[in-house]
């Protein structure tokens, strides 16, 4: 294992608690590590989950997408894979607090743990690291350069999702949108029927992220959709909390987003 | 050569004169074969050129998109390729008619003729082939088929245009939105600074083409911008000429998309 894991657990000091989807989720996140954004809501806002499905969080760190799945999806059977023993302890921890049954396995995506390998979900889904290491500066947090910098290839990741889903089950990722070529090309490798949905930061800029999301033996061409628009007016100034009304929906209310249907 | 190319000239009978740009452009083609609509005007709405700046449209059909360049960027040098005989001739002939200087290479962008294969452009655009025929089915008019259905698949488009392009010339392709794997995997292996323009009818729907732009040597990340909107209204009724009034600026005023920057 990679000597950089965070396999100590982590101080009541090095935690914060954040309320996530208006308060219908309160999470445990370290202060200094890898701390969640709106990004893993909206992944969960994407997953066309109904009522009893299972769903597999591929380093679901400490737990907030797939938490955010559960709190939108009534008997949702919950799974997360962290390689980092200390967040996926925070995340068994988190599943408790809130009272969702999350199993949550250790163990690298790459080496599949045994107890996933024969197991396929409704759907898969993951916030894979944003940086290839190649390219970019490592951050000084072991736990957050480990959620950060990527260690395995995107389409590592991509390949152990198709490979856990069952059949027409979903596999959905969001990403950076400049890691879209090689997204897509690992996407249509293993998936079909994908689904583009660019997150437009404001109306005429350019997306920062984009959701993806493909079905095992899909076989209808990608649709790219429409871009989802997070925040409302031209200014920069006002950048904190002047999200439309569609998108505080799904930050605040567990509203879904265009790609759930 | 392909037994189907249209090789003897159109008759007068079988052309329409059609006006583009507000009339700024009238161009003949045939009534029966393929038909310029406004997908060859968007393509060269987005071209970033400049005055005297060179410009090779791959595939120029009956010369709309290298046409509609001209009438908007002075001085543009001017040059097509064209497989069927016949579209080249009538290419020359709307050059001419315009009075634009128009050089059309009557040839095979696969076996690029001498003529080309020593020079290379400020831009090279094309609107290639949008069916992929393993996977459709034929249209019945030769010349309009060869238009429509694929004979060279769209990586030796994306490959023949990106060798045509001067160091930092821009590549720019017009294509369906189902594309986008093949062709963002053809343009990240020979271009940079990758952008996308999702062309989105309405309000709320998935694009049905999108503009991608290349450039050569370029080192910037990919850029997924904010969708261009076609249509105004979300109704399906009226679906002739409600464009929205940026897009109007586009197809009659000769306005500039944000690619073109």
């Amino acid at each position: 294992m990679d000597s950089r894991l965070r396999t100590d657990p982590f101080g009541q000091d090095e935690l914060s608690r954040d309320a996530f989807l208006g308060g219908r989720l309160v999470v445990a996140q370290p202060r200094a590590g890898y701390r969640a954004g709106i990004d893993p809501v909206l992944l969960a806002a994407s997953v066309p989950a109904g009522p009893g499905d299972s769903l597999l969080d591929l380093g679901c760190g400490a737990g907030v997408a797939g938490l955010c799945v559960a709190a939108r999806v009534s008997g949702l059977r919950l799974t997360g894979l962290e390689v980092q023993p200390a967040y996926a302890d925070l995340a068994r921890q988190n599943g408790a607090q809130n009272g969702v049954a999350f199993e949550v396995v250790t163990g690298d995506l790459t080496a599949m743990p045994e107890v996933l390998r024969q197991r396929q979900f409704d759907h898969v889904i993951a916030n894979p690291p944003y940086f290839d290491r190649r390219a970019s500066t490592a951050a000084q947090d072991p736990g957050r350069e480990r959620a950060m910098g990527e260690a395995a290839p995107l389409s590592d990741w991509v390949a152990a999702a198709a490979r856990r889903a069952s059949p027409k089950g979903t596999v959905t990722f969001i990403q950076r949108a400049e890691r879209l070529p090689d997204l897509l090309a690992a996407m249509a490798a293993h998936l079909g029927s994908l689904e583009v949905l660019p997150l437009i930061p404001r109306r005429g800029r350019a997306a920062r992220l984009v959701l993806i999301r493909g079905r095992k033996g899909g076989r209808a061409a990608l649709r790219l959709l429409d871009g989802w628009l997070l925040h409302a007016g031209a200014a920069h100034e006002r950048d904190g909390e002047n999200y439309t009304v569609a998108t505080a929906l799904v930050l605040r209310e567990a509203a879904a987003l265009p790609l759930a249907r």
